[in-house]
This record gives structure tokens, sequence and C-alpha cells, in this order.
């Protein structure tokens, strides 16, 4: 039923393989890291989403007959490597944050350890992957926490930037924070809650409003939310929905699900009129939705303003995470095998932010054992143990006077990358999309909320170790000399 | 291989198709436009893209076995209507202005004719698609016009929101204006150029950069793009290409489609400096390429610096058209069979800009004979006709003292909306991609550049007939009386 991705990547990857095949590279180990730089939406933090796709990806990767032959006429490839993508699969090994975490920028969230050409070859598919979900589910989160405990639903697939943004991206809002998505596809592929009642035009097609509304309670008389902005909504819509929760109810139904959709106008004013006039006729549990435009600072603004308005229908903004459309992911080299020997590999640049950090690496999360909260992530290399016996200096890897002390035993250490294929072969195990979710919403209460605030978050450090910090170093100062 | 659609759609579309089924009005004629408001980044026009996509969903809708289980464990619909969807199809008419058109705000850009059930259920559908591809499409065409003639690769794979944004987005740059794209996968699907040589890791994987470059060369004599920034673009990356280009020369290859490719630093000071040294080896055809957080404005800038830059690289800014990333098309009701009738529908809103344009429409281009410009967009009713042969005076819809008079003889007429599909049957040709993207440069050359400037571009004139201007009219004030 899916598209077949293996071709889905950047042409130089292909370039660059058949270049380590001839050069006689191509069982060569390397490593690479994923890992982002800088939260998006200015963020406190993000969430790691898209994995389960990935792994199928990974799965699913195999260059069909008709690939090879598109890629003989490109007139670029040798017949050797032709026949060698033939059975090109992927035998390395893959390493990845759980999906649904809270994540911090320069921490590796994926490592993968295989020939080069393998590894080389897969990154343009999992950037993809992950840089689309992950922004997504941390615009969700974003505007989860603007909303509190109202309901959130996605409704942005009609704007979405093609097909898989609306149905991936449904899936990304779930987890992230959203209740339910519109997008029915998305629904069954990913068993998560879909939700949503009637447009404008099915007011529209009838005689009158009020005919309308009542079509519409006979069918769902447990799902009635009634859209009022077609004409006017106070002095038509909420009168005549009014009217029609009256005669449910006359007619003996309870009540459920039930209430009016807003989607224009002055959204603060009108649900305050219309939650005065649902109450004063006993409709003190109809729901009041809203939509339109809306974002995590316009319903932080409106919710400021104690608006009655308690289910929020977000859609382009969301769904395209409009004021910061890319999560930038990259993947970087960090360490490749010479001569039977891995040895680190480092990345400068002029901008000190955007020197890697070299190595196999691990990331471990601290956190305070009195409050369950993180306190910081430290990136360590592969060998690296943390006895937490013993009181832990941590320092920031830039300016390093800004030094942290845990207590011996006040805290406790989670290790974050944990094994998804070994030696080519799946060793995770799948989790339902809602697990996903639950996960998710866990994470996030190890935050505190100095991290989770919308503007000007407080910033997580995220440390190395003292040994990576040396090894960067002696390799800078190395390559400088 | 291509993922079943017929299930992306919002639940309320379901959720009204069977209000409609039960409601015994389910072939009730209805008329929908699909038309949008506002030019996305403030451009002078929109390009038309997605077609081909829409006509492959609308050929393909069907709803499997599979989807209608899925639907029954809603709990939402009945049997009855579960057992209409298991032979839905669509069976109308659809209308459409030819893909890669240059298009307007409030002009139909898609006209559909069908049953009311089945327009409603492909609304949501055809808004993602052309949305998206529109987006895109327009984006890249405004990229194209900055980068004035040199070539305009689209990279942005990575950041893609998602597969299909990066598939499909490829698509529509190529149509809208780039010359090729990274996406080999997009490559095979579209029949379109792609381009690419090498990432950082390649160099990085290697002793030192001029043994990577040499290696490189080797095997892509032809197509020898050098990456120079790894570690430093002057003092290194430069001198080494230009080393292995002398080296290619001498072992007598005829050097074609070499250069450099500057992916980080102050881009005009380094390609000035990479040129000057280029040359001064004789390498004057050498292309330099860059890329680097490019779009529209920055590769303005760089070129009002008079930068030696001749090909650009466009990623992330590109293919999620980042300082917009939404095409606001929407998909309204117009007209509709009323006691076997077919009679006008409008939409009001207190926003004058949002009220609908009523009943069945068509969209005239009018040309100025002796230029072949376009001078202005007329919707008019479907049975309207215009005598070329007599002065045509045109007026705004809002500002109607804002009047154009077209002289007799001077001016010449096209009609925009074309048959697709006619009782359900697909009535129009296949165009190939590259095809499309030929059109849409026709269509570019058919607007005067006041309309193609980046920033505060001049508005094209979209009027309505006077009869149209007349029953819009008498709706508002009998609806508003």
């Amino acid at each position: 039923m899916e598209k077949n991705l293996s071709l889905m990547t950047d042409l130089y990857q292909l370039t660059m393989m058949q270049g380590y095949f001839e050069a006689g590279m191509q069982n060569q180990k390397a490593v690479f890291d994923m890992f982002y730089r800088k939260n998006p939406c200015n963020n406190g933090y993000a969430i790691f989403c898209g994995l389960e796709q990935v792994i199928e990806y990974i799965k699913n990767l195999k260059f069909t007959r008709e690939d090879i032959e598109y890629l003989k006429n490109l007139n670029l490839f040798s017949k050797d490597f032709l026949s060698y993508l033939e059975s090109f699969k992927f035998n390395g090994n893959i390493y990845a944050m759980e999906e649904g975490s809270v994540v911090f920028p320069l921490e590796p969230l994926i490592r993968v350890e295989s020939s080069i050409i393998e590894a080389q070859f897969i990154e343009t598919t999992i950037l993809n992957i992950i840089n689309h979900q992950s922004l997504i589910a941390t615009k969700a989160s974003r505007v989860a926490w603007a909303s509190g405990n109202d309901k959130v639903i996605e409704f942005g697939l009609r704007r979405a930037q093609g097909p898989d943004a609306g149905i991936y991206g449904s899936r990304a809002a779930v987890i992230g924070g959203c209740d339910a998505t519109s997008n029915v596809l998305a629904g069954k592929m990913f068993d998560i809650p879909i939700s949503g009642t009637h447009a404008h035009s099915w007011v529209m097609s009838f005689k009158d409003e009020l005919t309308a509304f009542r079509e519409y309670a006979k069918l769902y008389p447990n799902n009635c939310i009634l859209l009022v902005d077609t004409f006017d909504s106070l002095k038509s819509g909420i009168p005549n929905a009014i009217k029609v929760f009256k005669e449910l109810k006359e007619s003996g139904i309870k009540l459920k699900n039930y209430g009016i959709r807003l989607d224009s106008g002055d959204l603060a004013y009108i649900s305050d009129k219309a939650r005065e006039m649902l109450d004063k006729e006993g409709f003190n549990d109809a729901s009041i939705v809203a939509s339109s435009d809306l974002d995590e600072y316009l319903i932080s603004s409106l919710k400021q303003q104690e608006t009655k308005i308690n289910v929020w229908g977000v859609g382009t903004n969301l769904i395209t995470s409009s004021d910061c459309p890319a999560f930038g992911g990259v993947y970087k080299l960090c360490a490749q095998e010479i001569n039977r020997k891995i040895i680190p590999k480092i990345k400068l640049s002029e901008n000190p932010d955007k020197v890697t950090n070299p190595d196999i690496k691990k990331v471990f999360r601290l956190y305070d054992k009195a409050t369950n909260k993180i306190k910081a992530d430290l990136i360590a290399l592969e060998n690296e143990e943390i006895d937490t016996n013993k009181d832990l200096t941590i320092f920031h890897p830039i300016n390093t006077w800004k030094k942290m002390t845990l207590k011996a035993n006040e805290y406790y250490v989670k290790e974050l990358l944990k094994p998804i294929f070994i030696k080519g072969a799946l060793v995770s195990e799948r989790k339902s999309t809602m697990e996903i979710k639950k996960y998710c919403q866990q994470e996030k209460e190890s935050l505190w909320n100095e991290y989770k605030r919308l503007i000007n978050p407080h910033i997580l450090p995220v440390d190395l170790s003292l040994n990576l910090y040396n090894l960067k170093k002696d390799m800078i100062d190395k390559i400088k000399s």
C-alpha cells in the first residue's frame, strides 16, 4: 500500500556510494549521528517523532528492477555498482531515542553504525521523516500546552504540504499533544481518535439553517456539534442550535458530545455570549469549539481573556508549523574505520555551534531523585559510565565556567539511546501510536514548567563528559595547528 | 505503488455525506469552486499546480473492503450508507485551469459539478494536493525570477514535510522554475532532471581533501562539482579543486559540467575570490554553485552585489516555502439543484473579500493583441461570451470606479477552465511534467515584469462581468433585507 521510498534520496548519496564502492571502501565501517541544533519555534525542547516510519523504511529498503533500470539510464553508474545495488540492504546497527521522547539540541537522537556505503545512503530519508514528524509533534506540544486541559483537535489536512504531510502530520500531532484529528486515513492507519461534524456547505445546502441543524441532529444526536457562523452566530446560529438541543432533549435524548463551533468573528466575544445563551437554557455542558487560524499564541491570548471556548480545532498553523516550517536535523560522520581501527571524526566550522562532537557517543539523562524532573543531559563516550554514588560535576561545553554539581545519591541516570537494529535485524518492539503518545505525555511531565514556557523558556543543560570534551578539544587543536 | 487516498479526508465530509444520503439528497446536483484569496509571499500571481495528482486521485477513488470495515467500526455510519460507499465513485464533471497556468486570487481554478455527495467528498484531497503544489511552484517561480538566467536546483528533500512534500514538492519546483532536483525518486516518477555530486562526509572519509577530490574526479570527470568548504574554502578547498581540474585537463579530458560548490561562509566574498582563482588558471567556464539557506531575497541581494555564483542550490526555504508555508485554497458551494432547477448560492461574511461569487462561472483572460501580455482576467457567468469586435469595459468588483476599457479588435480572449472529467470520464490528455514546465514558462512570459517583481508587485485586475456583479449584488441585498 505504501510507496517504495528506496529511491527517495539525494542523487549525491548514490554518486558517493558508487565512489566508496569503486574505491573499495564499501565494507569500511562508519558511524553517523542524527541530531539538531535549535529547537523549533524557540521552544525549550523538542519531541522526537517518526521513528516507526524510519524503521519501516529501513526494513523495506530494496532497489526494484525498475529502480535499477532508471539508474542505469542515467549513464552515471557502472554495471558492477548497479548489480551491487540489486541485493543492497541495511546490515548495520541503529540506536535511537524512544519515540515520543523529550529531546534537546546537539544530542544524538539516532546513531547509525554500518558500512559507510549503507550509512551514507539512508541519511536523506531518515532526515526527511524525523525532521517532519519531530517538527509537528513539537508544535502540537506547544499548542496543547497553551490549551491547558482543553481538548485540541488537529484540523489541517487541506493545508498540509501534500498527502504525507497530512497523514504523518496527524500522527505526530496526536503524539505531541492533540486529542484527535479530522484525518480519517490517519485514524485508520494509526488507530488514533478522529473527530468532525459538518461544514458551512451543509448549512447552505438546506432551505435554512434550522432545517440543516435539525437534519444533522436527527442523524448524530450523540455527536452534535453545530457550526453556527454561516449567517450570523449570535442572531441566527446560536439561537437555532439551542432550539435544536431543546428538541433533542424533549424527544428524550440524553445529550452528550454536543455543542457549537465558531469559525469566524471575534472568538472571545462570541463565545462569551454563546456561553451565556447556552447556560441560560440549561446547556451548561455544551462544548464551545473554536477554529479559525489558531495557533499557540492566539490560544494563550484568548485563554488569558478567560474565554469560554473549551475545544480548539487547530489547522494550518499546526500542520505546517507555520512560523517555523522546518526542523533542522542533520546527519554527521563521527567515527570511521581506518586500517581496522575505529577513529573519531570531527567537522570544523567557523561557527562554534556547528563543530560536531566526535566519536561514538551515548546520552545520559540526569534526574533529580526527589522530584523525578530532568536536571540535565550529558553526552559521553560510548564506554563511559556514571556512578550515582558519587557527586557528578558537569559543565557547559563552550562557556565552561557554567557548572552544576549533582550530589551523590540525589540523582539517577537513564541512558537514552536504545538498540533498534542490530546487524540489520530489528530488535525493538513496536509500540502503538497511542502508547507513544502516552509516553510523550510522561516525558513532558519530567520537565519543569520553566522549560515548557512558550516564550523565552529556560535552557536545559546539554553538556559533554570530561572525556568527550577533552577529545574534542584535542582534535580541534590538532587540526588548527 | 501509491497509497490509496480515498479515506484521506476530513471526517466531516463522511458525516455530511451520510447526512445527504439519509436526507435523500444524494443525487441532488451541486457546483463547487476551488479558488484562493491571496497570493503566497505577496507575489503578483500564483502557479496552478497539482492537477495531474488530482486526476489520479479522482480516477482511483474507491473505498476498499478494509476502508468500509474501518468506517463500520466507528459506529457512526448506517449499513445502507456503507453499502452505498462500496460502489462509490466520481460520476460528475470537473473543469480546471491548465496545469502550470499563471493564476490570480478569487478566480475559480477548478469547478466541480456533480451530485452534492460526490462533490462534497472530494474537497479535502483536492485542496491538499493543489494547495501544496501551487505553493511550491509559486515559490520556485520567485526563486527562478531572482536567479535570472542562472541554473536553480531544488535541494530540499531532507527538510521537506514528509516524503510526499519532498516528492511532489520537487515536481512543483521544477514546473515553477527550477532546472533540476536532487530527489532521485522524483526524477524517476516525473522524468525530470536530477543533479548532485558529493557531501562533506565524502571529504571527511578520505585521508585528506585532495585525495577525496581526486577519487571523485576519477569517477565523475564529466560531472565534477567539488564541495570546497569542508576545511577552508580559500586556503584548502579551492586550491585543491584547481589542482584536480588541472590533472583532469592534463590527462586529456575535456572538462564540462565542472566547478565548485560553496555551502558556508560569506558566499559573495568567497565566490568572488574563487572566480579570480579559477579564471587565473584558465577555468573560466567552471561553475560556482552555492547552497546554504538560500531564498529569493538572499539570491537577489547577492546578485545585486554582482556575485559570480551561477548555479543556486535551494533547499529548506523553497521546499517548505518557509516564509509562507500554506496556500490558502478553499472550496465553496456556488450553485445547487433545488426542485430540478440549478440555483446560485452565496456565502456571506463580515469581510467583503470573503463573500463568495455565486453561480456557475467561467474565466476569460484578456490579452493585449500588440504585446500578447495579459491585461486582466474576467470572471463571468457560464453562458456569457465576449465579442472582441466591440469595446469591453471592465471594473473592479469592490471599488467599482476603477475601470478599464479594452478597445475593439485590440484584445483577444482565452477561456481558462477546460473540461477534465465529463460524467466521470477523463477527457483531458496527459502532459509530461516537462511539458507542463514549458507551458508554465510561456505563461509567465504573458505577464509584464511589473507583476513578477518580488516585492510589492502590481496587482492584475480580476474583475466580474456586469451580469455576475449584478447577480451577486442582488443576492447580497436579498439576504441582508
